[in-house]
C-alpha cells in the first residue's frame, strides 16, 4: 500500500455543515485507500453523522473541537481567540505534523489568516497566495493571488508565478505550464507601476515558463497557464467570472421561456447546454489551494457540497506525494536576482 | 429649429474605416435635423465615398486631412508628429470651438493622449477617465475609468464619480444614480490602500448617491449605475466582461451542434437567443466618453459599423443639451475637503 496523506478536515465550515462535509469525507475514503480523514469539530455531532455512512473506519477519525468559527466574525480576532475552534484544532493538527493538508469550506479569512499565523510561512516565501483554478475553454488556468494580500511588491508576484508554476505542472498535471502576467496591453512598457516593476524580474527568472502579459479578455479562451496578479485584480477576476457568468446563463435560460416555440427549443438543448454550463463553473474544480506553507491549506467554496469536499481531499494527495513543499522552498530560494548574477 | 450639435467625426480611423464610419455619419444627420458632423480624412476618398448616399448635405462637411494614424502607432509621437492626421484635425476643431465633440473608433492611445493634449482639462479636472456603458441585468453601468490614467490617486476616484454621475444623470437619463466603488468585499475596512483611502472621501462628497462597495461579482445584476475603480482594474473589468461573455456563447453554440436533438432545438431556441446576447453586447451601447475634457471626446471601439457610429454621433447632442462640462467644472470646484469643512 501506498503512504497515506493525512487531511485535516474542518466539519464544521460552510453552508451545508456539517452534513456535506462529512459526506465528502466518507465519499474520498470510499474511493482512495491512501488517505485518513482527521474530521475536527463537536464529536457527539460528528460521531452520530457518521453513523449513518458505511465505509472503512480506519480511514476517518474524529478530533474533538468545540468551537466554531462562524462565516462573518472578524478572521484573525477568530483565529486567536477561539482556540478549540474546528479551523484552529485543525491547523495545529498541521502544525504538529499529524496532518499533512487541511481542508475548509469555513471563514476564508480565518482560513487564510490561521494558515500564516498558525501553519507559518516555508522558509524564503514572503507572501502566501491563494490559487484557484479558473475554467477556460482549453480546460483551466491557475489565477494566483485571489486572497487578501493586497498591494503586492514586484517579488511576491515573482514568487507567484514560481509557486504557482510548481503546482500546475506537478498537482494538475500540466507539463511546463506557461506564466502569463495580467496586463493591459501586450506590449512590455505597458502597465500600472507593479506590472512594469514585476514584467523584466519575470523575464529573468528561471524555471518558469513566462509568455508575457495577458490581457483580462484572453483569460478565459486560456491564452496562459497560470495567470500572476496582485490579490485586488485577481479577487476581481475571479468574482466577476462568476457574475458575467451568471447573469448571462440567467439571461440565456429567461429567453428561452418567452415564446412557445422556444419553450420547445429549450427543452430540447437542455441536456447539452447543462453539460457546458457545468464545464464553466469554477466550483467544479475542488478547492483553492493556499501556496507557500508549511503543509496544504485548501479552501474550498463556502456552498460546497460533498463532492466539492471530496474532490479537494484528494487533490492533496497529489500535493503530498510530489513534495510540493520542498519544491516550493528550492525555487523561492533562487531569487530572480541571484539567478540573473550566476 | 434647436441649436446645432457640431460633431467633428474620424473618418480615417477603425477597422471599418472609412465605409462604416460615413455610412454612420449620413444615418445620424438623416435623423436628426439638429446635427453637422465634420469628416476629417482625406478630402478626395471622402467625396466620392459620400457621393453614393442622399442626405441633407449642409449637415456633411469635410474638412481635409491627408495623414492617418494607424492602430498600432505610438499614441504620444502620432499625436505630435501627425499634425495633418484624422485625428490631430478633428481634436484642433473642438479646441479651437468649431466643433463640439469628437468622435473617433482609430488608435485607442492617440484618441486619449489628444484629448488631454490637444483639447484640455476642464479647469479643476485632475485627470480625464474613459467611461464605457457596460452591459447588466437590469440595462447599463457606467465603469469609469477605463482609460491610461494607471496609478490613480484618492482625488482622482472622488472625481471620477462626480463626472460618472454627472454623465449618468444627463446623458443617459438615469435620475440619482447610485454609485459603488470596486472592492474585495463589501464592508468599509477592506480592500487596498488607494480604496481605503477613497472611501471616506466619496462618504464626505456631495452631490452624489454614494452607496458603499461593489464587488466584482455583483456588477453584472446591475448593482451599482457607476462603478469606480481606478484605469488597470477597469480595464480587466472591461476586457473580461467580453472574454468570460464571449467564450460561453462560444461553448453554448457549440453544445448546442453535439446532437441531432439539440440541433433542432438551438435552430428553435436561435431568435430568442439571438436577442438576449446582443441585450449582453457592450458594443451595443454607442461609444465611450472621455470626461473631463473642453469639449467631448468619445471613444468607438475599433471594430465598430455605421450604427455604433451613428448611436455615438447623437450621444453628442444630450452632452451639449445639458451643458456636461460646465456641470463637470461646477462639481470639481466643490472638493470633498471644503464640503467636510462647511
Amino acid at each position: 500500500m501506498s503512504e497515506m496523506t493525512r487531511v485535516a478536515l474542518d466539519a464544521m465550515g460552510g453552508d451545508h455543515a456539517p452534513g456535506e462535509i462529512i459526506k465528502g469525507a466518507v465519499e474520498a475514503v470510499q474511493k482512495r485507500k491512501d488517505i485518513k480523514v482527521l474530521l475536527t469539530g463537536r464529536e457527539e455531532v460528528l460521531k452520530k453523522a457518521l453513523s449513518a455512512y458505511t465505509y472503512p473506519e480506519g480511514q476517518i477519525e474524529i478530533v474533538n473541537a468545540t468551537e466554531v468559527i462562524q462565516t462573518a466574525e472578524p478572521p484573525v480576532a477568530a483565529v486567536r481567540s477561539k482556540r478549540d475552534s474546528s479551523i484552529v484544532a485543525a491547523m495545529k493538527l498541521v502544525k504538529r505534523g499529524e496532518a499533512d493538508a487541511f481542508v475548509s469550506a469555513g471563514n476564508s479569512g480565518a482560513v487564510l489568516a490561521g494558515g500564516q499565523i498558525l501553519i507559518g510561512k516555508i522558509k524564503g516565501v514572503e507572501r502566501a497566495p491563494l490559487a484557484p483554478l479558473i475554467p477556460t475553454a482549453k480546460g483551466a488556468a491557475l489565477l494566483i493571488d485571489c486572497g487578501a494580500n493586497v498591494d503586492a511588491r514586484p517579488s511576491h508576484l515573482v514568487q507567484f508565478a514560481q509557486m504557482g508554476s510548481i503546482y500546475m505542472e506537478h498537482v494538475i498535471g500540466k507539463k511546463n505550464p506557461t506564466v502569463g502576467i495580467v496586463n493591459i496591453g501586450a506590449e512590455e512598457e505597458k502597465g500600472n507601476a507593479l506590472v512594469k516593476e514585476t514584467f523584466p524580474l519575470l523575464k529573468a527568472c528561471k524555471g518558469i515558463n513566462f509568455v508575457g502579459s495577458v490581457e483580462a479578455r484572453d483569460i478565459p479562451s486560456g491564452a496562459v497557464d497560470v495567470v500572476v496578479c496582485e490579490a485586488f485584480v485577481g479577487n476581481v477576476i475571479l468574482k466577476l467570472y462568476e457574475g458575467v457568468g451568471g447573469t448571462l446563463i440567467k439571461k440565456i435560460k429567461a429567453s428561452m421561456m418567452t415564446s412557445p416555440r422556444s419553450k420547445i427549443g429549450a427543452l430540447l438543448v437542455k441536456p447539452a447546454l447543462k453539460a457546458t454550463l457545468k464545464d464553466f463553473d469554477a466550483s467544479e474544480y475542488g478547492g483553492a489551494p493556499l501556496l507557500g506553507l508549511k503543509g496544504l491549506v485548501v479552501k474550498t467554496h463556502g456552498s460546497s457540497t460533498a463532492k466539492e469536499v471530496c474532490t479537494s481531499i484528494i487533490q492533496c494527495v497529489a500535493f503530498k506525494k510530489h513534495n510540493i513543499s520542498e519544491k516550493i522552498q528550492a525555487a523561492v530560494q533562487k531569487t530572480p536576482d541571484e539567478d540573473q548574477g550566476q
